[in-house]
């Protein structure tokens, strides 16, 4: 009996200092991986090549549309370069998940991009995006892998 | 001296016990989420909706390009439905990476789609893949989120 009451007691005592800890912490990234790709969506916006750039890990991919894979700072530069010109994009996540040991997560949501048409007018494509995003030495989120594609019809 | 000398033999000893241990474990999770791909993409190729199904979690979503994000079953056994009518795909996963915590992985790589052409001829797509997985209460690797895009110049 005694014995029981003391292991009944341990996990009361585990659950109460381990488990909201933990939770707490857990919540922090969810936060943190929320707030890094809000940070991206602002100066990808504000078409801002170099802090575009700095939000992608050095061996980070994007999955563009219509083009090869693009990994590592000139392709992405390249990449992003392609994107300012194309028109202006704006993203909003609606969900985002951490790992539990805290070093890999994603986020996911939607897109609408004005786009500049050849003649002067302007179109709007809509759709979604899926990011893949890991926890640096540093202890900042960076991009490991990024892709879109449009909920339109194919023209 | 005595004490020094516990701590690097401690130290030697957790990292001879713990050490390969964790990255053996953790080799396997990476093992078990390529064959996943693998395995998913098999039932895929073979057209075999049910099977295909099943390898996404019960929240699952799949991102078709020009196409709204599908949800949940029913959508996604749409979108599976509609893939399978369009052609015949194969892919090969390249990269795969696992959280430390083995909750929470993605696999990457190309694609190739036959696709049945309108007027009787056969087309090839070519592009790229990112899958995010998320492991199940009963140990297996399930989709959370899969997506791809054509590397093709839009038509």
């Amino acid at each position: 009996m005694r014995f029981s009451q003391n292991v009944v007691m341990a996990l009361a005592f585990l659950g109460i200092s381990a488990g909201p800890t933990f939770a707490q912490a857990h919540d922090k990234e969810v936060e943190a991986v929320r707030a890094a790709d809000a940070a991206w969506m602002k100066v990808y916006h504000a078409k801002d090549l170099d802090k575009s750039l700095s939000f992608l890990d050095e061996q980070g991919s994007m999955l563009v549309s219509n083009s090869p894979i693009a990994t590592g700072k000139d392709a992405l530069a390249k990449a992003i370069a392609r994107d300012f010109a194309a028109g202006t994009l704006t993203w909003h996540g609606n969900k985002a998940g951490v790992a539990r040991s805290g070093d890999l997560a994603y986020t996911s949501g939607i897109y609408e991009w004005v786009l500049n048409d050849s003649s002067g007018k302007t179109a709007i494509d809509k759709g979604k995006y899926l990011t893949v995003w890991k926890k640096e030495a540093d202890g900042s989120w960076k991009v490991l892998y990024d892709m879109f594609n449009s909920d339109l019809p194919a023209r």
